[in-house]
């Protein structure tokens, strides 16, 4: 077993998770718990999402977290879904996009009102947009191990929206098992093949916890060579059109594993656990993370 | 990533998980719930422990419990701590022993009120006499990868234990992650290497999902070559002498992590569910499985 000496941990927290919660926080509640974030040593967060306030209530407020936050000494992402969001993110000095897009259509569809030929298209232009506005990008693929509606997603699919994504430009591509359906040998298989046919790609993977099997497929990922790993503060998330979706892989859990391997994260984890009580207190629940369950479950029985 | 056509799952449910409820169930609840997991599957069960009742409680009832579950087409196991326990395992007619011991002398202090070398010392005689009376035996190491008390537990230290199982006689040996520390460099870094060093014996691995990690350790042992897992029915377990210890992996995620990766399990899920519902109906509380937490979250979504 080959293991890095460093993963690179992206908190996506701010937006997969809250946009999913049923209770909003304020501007500044997130602009707190983002700064926190910040502190515990993350080089990049993904703050917010320039989506239509319509669909995603929560994140309606995405130009007033970015303004008050910009200033902090990490790249900030938001998603990006489309031209108009396009617009806004750059207006709002945001550092770099996550631009999505599903590898299945019916996903697609649902999620972004779209085929993937159909934001293949629109990511040509954003992409080239970017590129002449200094913005960092990163291309996210959603069902790109399995999808609500149409099942498995085949390593032929994912290769063809690779090769569009590459085509584009993109260097960077995260790879998202947006319903939690991986299976750590299905990720070593995807992910050791395309880590071997793309070599100009820098691949990300993005695991939501739905069967417990997030730290598996993290593992089978890290052998497979992939080092970038999305994960969400408390376990929060999950996708508001595919159905059983629940909460992203815990950043608390991933980064207490990465270092029980002896691998670096650069985070602080005293400081990280001070971020997953401000989360708690926010929303006054448990958190899905085992660490947390661990932990109350101890002080319980104290 | 080699993975088997087989995996061996032990439930262990009925033992290390009832034995750490606050609520003791009735014999017959107990019953019910063996005869559903014979029904599911399974080949071995851990039914009980013929610990002294003054220590556990719970177990009380271990006599009653084999009485009205041994003619199950089944292999029935019992931990037995010592030999007052063996009298009593030998004449309750079960079929194996589950004969343990800490690899840690402190945990094995506090446990069985025996440091290492006075266990070895008695199963040799207690090993003996299974032999004589035709009982199947697994040995079961706890603190194998880590001690509550002494932190990681050396390779060295496990070799020297399975040296003297293997002396003794033993050809199955658990190791177990009494307090779920373990990681998965760790767990295919000491496997692959007993693996290899004691061909003669058959591994079995028992986890906590303590940090979240238990499903990743499973992984992690399967790609060093071992193929029986302990699990426990709704992720119930814990140590009652190793603090901060939580349940056991789940049955449930780990034969439904087997089922998408393609191994088999001769584990009917359906009927496995079945237990699932009537553990969570005695105890009338949510259980401890990623299963369970998501098929509750997509019916409170519904």
């Amino acid at each position: 077993m080959m293991i890095p000496k460093k993963l690179k941990v992206i908190e996506v927290g701010p937006r997969d998770g809250l946009q999913n919660e049923k209770k909003n926080l304020s501007v500044e509640q997130k602009i707190a718990l983002i700064q926190l974030l910040a502190e515990s040593g993350f080089e990049e967060i993904e703050a917010t999402s320039f989506v239509h306030p319509k669909w995603i209530p929560n994140l309606a407020d995405a130009e007033e977290v970015i303004s008050a936050t910009k200033h902090l000494p990490i790249n900030l992402f938001a998603l990006i879904p489309n031209e108009k969001g396009y617009e806004r993110a750059v207006k709002s000095g945001i550092h770099g996009g996550t631009f999505v897009l599903s590898a299945s259509d019916s996903h697609g569809q649902s999620n972004l009102n779209k085929t993937t030929k159909e934001s293949i298209r629109e990511l040509k232009i954003l992409y080239s947009q970017a590129k002449q506005d200094g913005l960092l990008t990163r291309a996210s693929v959603s069902t790109a191990f399995g999808c609500p509606f149409e099942g498995i997603t085949s390593l032929e699919r994912v290769r063809q929206v690779v090769d569009s994504l590459v085509e584009i430009g993109f260097r960077r591509i995260g790879l998202c098992d947006t319903i939690g359906i991986a299976n750590p040998y299905q990720t070593f298989e995807y992910m050791s093949k395309l880590n071997q046919d793309y070599k100009q790609v820098e691949f990300e993977l993005h695991f939501h916890n739905t069967y417990g099997r997030g730290l598996a497929n993290v593992c089978a990922g890290i052998e497979a060579g992939v080092y970038s790993y999305d994960s969400s503060i408390g376990g929060l998330g999950g996708c508001p059109y595919a159905p059983g979706a629940t909460g992203n892989i815990s950043t608390e859990d991933l980064v207490d594993m990465a270092q029980a391997m002896g691998i670096e994260t650069e985070i602080n984890f005293t400081e990280l656990l001070k971020a997953s009580e401000l989360v708690s207190s926010y929303f006054n629940k448990p958190l899905d993370s085992q660490l947390w369950r661990t932990n109350s479950l101890v002080a319980l029985n104290k």
